[in-house]
């Protein structure tokens, strides 16, 4: 800068200082991004090792500038400083960041990953062996970790522990919220699929007869993710073993897996990625970069693969759009057809397995392990208790017998393997929220179902992009939830639209 | 650490410091390459704004940690510790790598690093327009900085100016040596091309009918790299606009591009970059992360490209071996037979471009690029004078007349336009090498064609593992070069390779 120019003083230097220290937080996690997305989707088995040290490597250096200690004293000055409303919602987000990345000391963070990287990986081989006392012996290290990072927590956030502990994917949820919200839900839902069942139990479906090729299912995908208007040229569709929206918000890699012997996994589970990455998609910006950018929550980024898988991709109207494609990429054959698709795709069938299950009845796998994961977290019951908690509730929700079948029981999931307890509830208050934006949507645009029939997505896309993608982090997960629809979160939309769905009520 | 832990004390604390440092520079380097692998060969277009500024975040500080002042002071000290061979051999390579990176003061840097983009971005429209006033306005910027570099770089390391910007790219080497190297091959090579091109008016040769499917090109690519053991389980083969051997040695990224109309391009140069690839999986484990276990020179490495692509890829033995795959790929033609793939595969054809040249007068496209940026370094030329330079060589050269004919002319290639002078002669110098090593073999082994014919190649990588690539940077350039073939440098070798092979001589 010559001596010639005029110095311009900022009326905001500690701001200015977090938000250049967060660019640079964003941009180095960038590359952590795609370097996972390289190592699910296309790295040869023997570049795992080196990817892993230059993983470590980068997340030290990040984890440093985050828990920067001048940070402390930068986010004290910024909230004196004289910021508009955005800066000091973007703030916010910096101080809630802060707070939870310093709370807990390094040697406890490092004694959870190791704990979780044993139990997770043991757990690879325990899980198909059924092998439940090898499981709970590395899962009790997990959970006493877990306990002393609630504790820890919630001291510093002055809330219970499970609260705190959700706080990392749910800020502002908290238990009381959750019985509200999850006691209405058990109120109703095991009556209600009973009664789906048996009015599906007359209406007979056909299976599709495979095989499917890989290639066709492949440019089908991508022919509905174009239908969803995710743009390609800011994203990519790959395979994985466990799929996933990935990348950044600049470049989003989702990813597939497909079977020969059935399509609907791969098609249905891209659909939900593509709600995943159009939010990412379109997020705001000119603030990417800043913590005010990022997706609301973990539950406002399910509300989007949800609208998109559940509400959306299984409403007759879309699922008659797309049957002639499946017609000419797998070939006609009656089981294809609208209607029978449409019964295929809304078939309820209480099962073991909550990645499998269909959308009636996932709530209740996420219900019972809520339950299970807040009275371990609050000390009310050990590790032993799970499998005789799991069968009670299994039995009393869905009606499946689960006892001895760890495997297929508390052993199914990778969650609590590497101590993310407080994660799950995101899953069905996603598919609340899901709800309550179609419910709003609806109010405003009666003509809803003839738009979705006839391919015109854009009333929802807009109301999305407007309500949910474009406000980020701008606002509390409560103030947007008000904002967009008027209300809080209630659970009598998921309620009324599953009644609607399933019984034409 | 226990109390009880007896604390072994090293003796060599500063030399330990400076590998636990190199350790940490060779992982964020490992996401580095990765992410410009991405970048060329999956990224799409939207992301590239993100991805530069993840990438330059990155650069700034992978390039703190190199240049970081205290590796002085460790350096020093650690020249006075009882080092082993293995580890003094490394400390000269780290000393080499740290005078580099500090003697230029960052400004210099960042400049050229702007001259540099601004040329090269121009360049791309500039071209294809012919516009050489255009491109030689940029290219005065980065010839001026180039100077200055090589002004600074002279100082610190005490040589001449190119010398000194030739050690960037090939350590140890001088104009002096070029010119004993490179005055002998000026003086045969214009005469042998002529006696080839007249031998060579009597042999008429086939070409090959298209279209070639794509995908079979592609698995062709992949059994040519299997048949010369480019280990899979550690290195992909992709797709990019400009090929290249990226990646890190654990995980070796090789990118080809695939012609409808031809498939010579994308076949030979498969096998040209799986002899970078080849070089890069087996560099000495144990020492990874060393600047001991790099590759030890751009000459060194194109020495691996070439033995691969000429030595052995044009080998009439290795061509009967793949002739038979071609017509399994593409359907059986007159073309495809060994003996005039043979042909095809050692055509003599004088050319403006050097990257489509073939393998005798690629050598002349150096030679010419060689002397110009020499000049112009030395400041005995400027940029204005180098179209008539160019003429003046090709037509001495190659016969070849390039008046006004810029675009196929000085303004071809991509390396002067971000002020790589000094990188040229690495390409002939690879050839050089690859003759000599395949002399030595030879000596050693008289029955090698026998050995190629018959697909064992196991005495060709052997030899090249044990010389070559486990050897990395454990010795200088002079001391390999004595060590694996018992002379120094010496162009005889590829005289007398390429007139065994033109000429039957």
């Amino acid at each position: 800068m010559s001596a010639a120019t005029p110095t311009v003083t900022s009326k905001t230097p500690s701001y200015d200082a977090l938000a250049t220290a967060n660019r640079r937080i964003y941009r180095l996690e960038h590359l952590q991004s795609m370097a996972g997305w390289d190592q699910a989707a296309v790295m040869p088995p023997k570049g795992s090792e080196a990817r892993a040290a230059a993983l470590a490597e980068l997340a030290t250096l990040v984890h440093g500038l985050r828990c920067d200690p001048s940070r402390s004293e930068l986010i004290a000055r910024a909230e004196q400083e004289p910021l508009d409303a955005e800066q000091r919602a973007n703030l916010r987000e910096v101080r809630r960041e802060f707070d939870l990345a310093t709370a807990l000391p390094a040697e406890l963070v490092q004694a959870r990953q190791i704990a979780g990287s044993r139990c997770e990986h043991a757990w690879r081989r325990q899980r198909p062996a059924n092998d439940w006392p090898g499981f709970a012996e590395n899962l009790r290290e997990v959970v006493r970790i877990a306990r002393q990072e609630a504790e820890l927590l919630s001291q510093h956030l002055g809330c219970s522990r499970y609260d705190a502990l959700m706080q990392r994917y749910e800020p502002g949820m908290s238990n009381a919220e959750l019985q509200r919200l999850f006691g209405d839900l058990q109120g109703w839902l095991p009556a209600l699929v009973a009664r789906v069942r048996d009015k599906q139990s007359s209406e007979p479906v056909l299976q599709p007869q495979g095989p499917f090729d890989v290639a066709a299912q492949r440019l089908l995908c991508e022919r509905v993710m174009r239908l969803l208007s995710f743009d390609f040229e800011g994203g990519r569709l790959d395979v994985s073993a466990h799929p996933f929206s990935g990348g950044v918000p600049e470049d989003v890699r989702l990813t597939t897996r497909y079977r020969e012997d059935e399509f609907l996994t791969s098609l249905m589970g891209t659909i939900h990625e593509t709600g995943h990455g159009r939010y990412e998609q379109n997020l705001p910006r000119p603030w990417l970069g800043q913590p005010m950018a990022q997706a609301r929550s973990m539950a406002i980024h399910e509300s989007q693969s949800l609208s998109f898988e559940m509400q959306l991709g299984r409403h007759p109207g879309f699922v008659g759009l797309i049957a002639p494609w499946l017609a000419q990429a797998f070939g006609a054959q009656p089981a294809l057809e609208a209607e029978n698709l449409q019964r295929l795709v809304t078939r309820v069938e209480p099962g073991f397995i909550r990645v499998d299950a269909d959308e009636l009845t996932y709530p209740a796998h996420v219900l019972l392990r809520w339950r299970i994961e807040h009275a371990l977290m609050e000390g009310d019951i050990e590790v032993a208790d799970i499998p005789a908690l799991w069968d009670e509730q299994m039995q009393q929700l869905l009606g499946v017998d689960t006892r001895g079948n760890y495997r297929d029981g508390p052993m199914q999931d990778v969650h609590w393997t590497d101590g993310s307890f407080g994660y799950f509830p995101c899953y069905t208050l996603g598919a609340m929220y899901a709800a309550q934006w179609f419910a709003a949507l609806r109010a405003a645009r009666p003509q809803l179902d003839e738009d979705i029939a006839r391919g015109d997505f854009e009333p929802i896309f807009g109301w999305l992009r407007e309500n949910v993608w474009l406000s980020a982090s701008r606002w509390t997960t409560a103030e947007l939830t008000q904002r967009a629809s008027g209300t809080q979160l209630d659970p009598v939309h998921l309620r009324r639209h599953l009644e609607r769905r399933y019984l034409g009520a």
